[in-house]
């Protein structure tokens, strides 16, 4: 059989594989299945046979070699074409593993990847018509390369708000590209600082009777394909460096007055006529609103994802040192494995009962999401078809931020239990830590978007029965049964079954839901505006909200898989105490709002969930190096020396240590030390 | 007047300035004093001044050359000797106050400067005795350059494993330094990658029987400090890149038989006579090591002051940046600051709250310290003596967890506080996080470390009265009446006072210390042995009781400064709202545990605190620009263009930004994109 991970080398790691409770290539096939293996296979291969992709951990590589290498690689990509049109059709799953596998090499180069083909590509594609389809094709064979800009330097969440416009001239069919000042320069834009010949640029549109007809896209050229130097008109330029994702160039523009045909507006919502009319297929603006809103939801279901898989390379990572890594034991003679340690256990082993957790989540909402796109793409104007686009809509705003912080927190705490070595740059964490920072940025600000979906819940108080299309919110057809529930168990034992921890799930939105409407509604009593009344009902009502709703989605699914029939036998044992830890962890986060709302009462239950947790956790250590096993790609992927599959820490360390450069040379500056003593206090103010 | 803020430019700040409720200069000068308000001005304006300090934000400064630029400014550091030996005896507090200043600027320069001084030189005159004074004058002229190696590639926590060997020799009266392989090599150690000359190396001391008499250090030359190439038999090397202070570099070493005189080992709790016997004054090693505890709480208390410096920038740069950047507005046509919308207020303000509460803390600790210290220096062996040492190692172990990890927590909630400008290098703000994050990991694991502070509390179970030395835990003698109290306010107002949360924190050790007794003693009864008991007692337990037992004491020193009558009425209102805030916020993280052993109940009290969380948020909002005010160095320290102090965020970003090196150029790999099209498919395998 051929997968992505070799045969597991022999080495300490051992000791925890031979106890291991379940088959770890039956997890493998049963999350990814023989075909998925082969392509991710075929990747990871070619990637580790080309040189242009040879890479040295933790190497000091300047910015500017950066971006080349980024863009070599890059282009080494058209040649290998992984995945064709016909491919993702087939198999549309399969646009998700590429970016996996692009990403656990580098997140820059797959973001570079995908945002010319997909964001500036597959965006014409949708947003504009036939008149189009050069741009796409030049993209496609990379005669031109595209960017997506809609950001500008003084505004992001508020899109509304850009303030670049675009004025139609009929005596020349053109439009003119302006930004009236360097605030509403574009910026942030990926490729655009030093790559990008053509930018697709989110403008307001005015005919000339100076009516404004709200945000359209243009696709403005913005470099000479021939050349890289920039249009006349076009002030465009790199943003500098970032916390992290270097290989790709940030970039800004500013627009003096460019002119482009006038066929450049992408119309599938609107048009201007020769003549200058503008004409638009959307009678009712909210439906051109609502479509529009499920098709973003796409990017935030991808990025839900990408942070999981930064989180899992985290958990190799740390949970392979921490096996190997011993320090201390029982007695002075015999050191044991810091996984051992039940503090070490509880800082790791939660956060991977959430990559499990997540592994599936991100997985069936992408499957959700695909359903919506189908719809779309069969032209369905079904109320099932809107209803799709607003559930998803709110699956995608709390699953970005449930998806980008867990992997924030947990790369962290990984960072930490790995100790020093943690800290040194080829192990690869601050990596993975600064590549996944953006994501609880871009697509929307985490704490903006929740506001999303905590609105879409709040929209369901006055409909009765409720049937969502994905189900996410049909338990609240029983909100007034499940609110007068209580937590049962009484054991530690009965804790360990995550059908306790989904209860209280349950009972926990519910609340939520019921707290955040009264505060609504005793603002509004008190004669606040409506402006006033959501912003002063975020913290503690509708922002928690969001997050408990999409935690027990996530909860939810996992427990339905775990608990399937479908599911092999074999692995249901370790799957389901995955399920509950994850389930019980993250509930800890709400245990004060669980007493408040008397769900919980007395000390009894707090100790019943954390020693339940402990539990878990101590069970689930012997199967810690397996089930980061599962998930983890070839060492040359991974490219982490602590990390390595044959779990031998000290010598891949050392030998990575001994292969830096310049390692063992005295340093170009010595002289400055040997013959330029200082005179101490000789710039010391004489007084 | 003189300060280290230059009086404050107008510009878009001034509409929160001009709504202040407090003096900023009052303010300063009570934190501050007009001594070290001037010193600090000094040593800005001689780092502004001096072109060898220039640097550009952002810039991407190759490891090599960064190294190199540490220590030429180091080297300048020598020159301008900002505080001699007897202005640090006048006032010990200005050697943090210069750490501070030379943080602020760089820490990996500040950290070069204090190992070298400080660790080394220091050290040597403590540990050593009047033959090694040669050792320190040399560090203090720049003869030679030393470093502190303690740390080895395979033990970090575990000091006593350290298996490097130091073997005396009677014959040639030298010491044998011995790695006895590469997982023995000293690793980690700072300034030893390409400067230093001589380590402080400990070892195992062997006499000739092979009697092993425990780790002692050693001074053993490295370099040549006329050439800085290595001395033979040492493989003296970088480590590489980590992930921050990349200025300073820490290096490795693997000492092959090297030979050193007798006199280098520093014999203050040991030595060895010239014929080869092992003597030392210390008739009780635990009297030994209680001394060592105490004096290694240094290096902890000062990491607890540099977090905090870190925490502070980034909400300097936060908090401006929040009252600048406008984003959306209850009408359509104007935007508001988004430091005027509850969400931002409740992610910012708690961390200011924080800052404040630790500012006055690690100070005061600092003199706590200093006490203890002077007590050493004045050979003082009285029982308070060592009870101080015990005291001030349990402070040390929970306000460096304390510290760092409200350091490391609230710069990364002030990145994403600022969005996309959060994310560019520029601002800061991944330095800030990159820089601090080792604050969690040397000088002990802050898990470990915390395992400290529980034992100490432990301790004092079985005494009566409590009397400690620095009073920390001194309430403990009303135990028994603590655990009887429950929360009484009634009203939000009532729970705007610190000492609602005081009187709770004081239950909340109270309960977790009778907790954590009770666990430990469940184990033992179990049959576990005592390595196993303490360990599974960590989580929950002895972990949270250390540090519920911090908060208390950072909330108890706070809540006295602030209710003090010496503290100038003018700042008391604004003083006690931070210290309310804090203690409430700090609080919430503990509900669960407060509503477990019923010190709170019902509803009611949650939505009490929540409420009153809110509206000192809402109400210190005015004053959040002042606050940072106080503490915000100059623009050019602070290096962060949306930061600086004329507000003017969007000029100062896009003239740094248009300041970037070859911003506007196309890159130097135009030709690989314009002439060399890749064939598409051309790599994919022909079925």
């Amino acid at each position: 059989m051929d997968h992505c991970v070799a045969d597991l080398p022999r080495g300490p790691l051992d000791f925890y594989r031979q106890k291991a409770s379940f088959n770890w290539k039956d997890m493998l096939l049963f999350f990814e299945g023989e075909d998925i293996l082969a392509f991710k296979q075929h990747v990871f291969n070619a990637l580790e046979g080309d040189p242009v992709f040879a890479r040295q951990p933790g190497e000091d590589v300047p910015l500017e070699k950066m971006r080349e290498l980024t863009f070599l690689r890059y282009q080494r990509l058209f040649r290998y074409d992984f995945l064709t049109r016909d491919e993702v059709m087939a198999n549309p799953w399969k646009t998700v593993v590429l970016s996996d596998c692009l990403g656990m090499y580098d997140w820059a180069m797959s973001a570079k990847y995908f945002l010319n083909k997909g964001m500036f590509g597959a965006t014409i594609a949708n947003a504009g018509s036939g008149r189009h389809r050069k741009f796409v094709e030049n993209t496609e064979n990379m005669t031109t390369y595209g960017c997506f800009a809609l950001t500008e330097l003084s505004h992001g969440s508020n899109t509304r708000a850009m303030r670049t416009t675009a004025t139609y001239d009929p005596a020349t069919q053109e439009f003119v590209i302006t930004s009236p000042d360097f605030e509403a320069a574009k910026f942030w834009v990926g490729n655009l600082g030093k790559t990008a010949t053509h930018a697709m640029v989110f403008a307001q549109l005015y005919t000339l009777d100076q009516v404004c007809h709200g945000l359209h896209s243009f696709i403005v050229p913005v470099r000479d394909p021939k050349t890289l130097l920039a249009v006349p008109g076009v002030l465009v330029g790199d943003m500098g460096k970032k916390l992290g994702q270097n290989g790709l160039d940030n970039g800004f523009a500013l627009f003096h007055n460019v002119r482009i045909p006038r066929e450049n507006l992408l119309n599938k919502t609107g048009d201007v006529t020769p003549d200058g009319r503008y004409v638009t297929p959307f009678k009712d603006p909210n439906k051109r609103f609502g479509e529009s809103l499920g098709a973003l939801s796409g990017g935030r279901v991808s990025i839900t994802r990408m942070a999981l898989v930064n989180l899992k390379l985290a958990l190799i990572v740390a949970i392979r040192f921490s096996a190997t890594r011993r320090q201390f034991g029982p007695q002075n003679t015999e050191e044991i494995p810091v996984l051992e340690y039940q503090l070490q256990q509880w800082r790791l082993i939660p956060y991977l009962a959430a990559a499990y957790a997540l592994e599936h989540f991100s997985k069936s909402i992408f499957m959700n999401f695909a359903e919506f796109q189908l719809g779309q793409m069969m032209r369905e104007k079904s109320a099932r078809q809107a209803e799709m686009g607003r559930e998803i809509h709110a699956i995608g705003c709390a699953s970005k931020p449930l998806g980008s912080w867990t992997a924030q927190r947990g790369i962290q705490e990984c960072r930490e239990a790995c100790g020093g070595h943690g800290y040194l740059a080829m192990n690869r964490l601050g990596d993975l830590r600064n590549d996944n920072d953006p994501n609880c940025t871009y697509e929307g600000d985490n704490n903006v978007l929740l506001q999303q979906t905590s609105n879409y819940l709040l929209g369901w108080l006055h409909f009765y029965p409720i049937l969502s299309p994905f189900h996410t919110v049909d338990f609240l057809n029983d909100f007034h049964k499940i609110l007068e529930t209580k937590f049962t168990a009484g054991t530690m034992e009965e804790c360990m079954d995550s059908a306790v921890p989904l209860a209280a799930y349950k009972w926990l939105v519910c609340f939520l839901l019921e707290e955040s409407r009264r505060r609504l509604e005793q603002l509004r009593a008190s004669g606040k505006d409506e402006f006033e009344v959501r912003n002063s009902s975020q913290v503690y009502y509708c922002r928690s909200l969001a997050i408990a709703y999409i935690e027990l989605n996530c909860l939810q699914r996992f427990h339905d898989l775990a608990t399937d029939e479908d599911t092999p036998a074999g692995l249901r044992p370790v799957l389901s105490k995955l399920c509950a830890l994850y389930g019980l962890w993250s509930l800890s986060s709400h245990m004060a709002t669980l007493y408040q709302g008397e769900y919980l009462s007395g000390r009894k239950p707090t100790e019943l969930v954390q020693m339940a947790i402990l539990a878990l956790c101590s069970q689930l250590k012997d199967d810690a190096v397996t089930l980061v096993d599962v998930f983890a790609p070839s060492d040359f992927i991974l490219n982490s020396p602590i990390g390595n599959a044959d779990g031998q820490l000290y010598k891949n360390l050392w030998a990575t240590v001994m292969q830096g450069s310049q390692v063992l040379e005295r340093p170009s500056w010595w002289k400055e030390f040997c013959s330029d003593k200082p005179v101490v206090g000789s710039l010391r103010p004489k007084l």
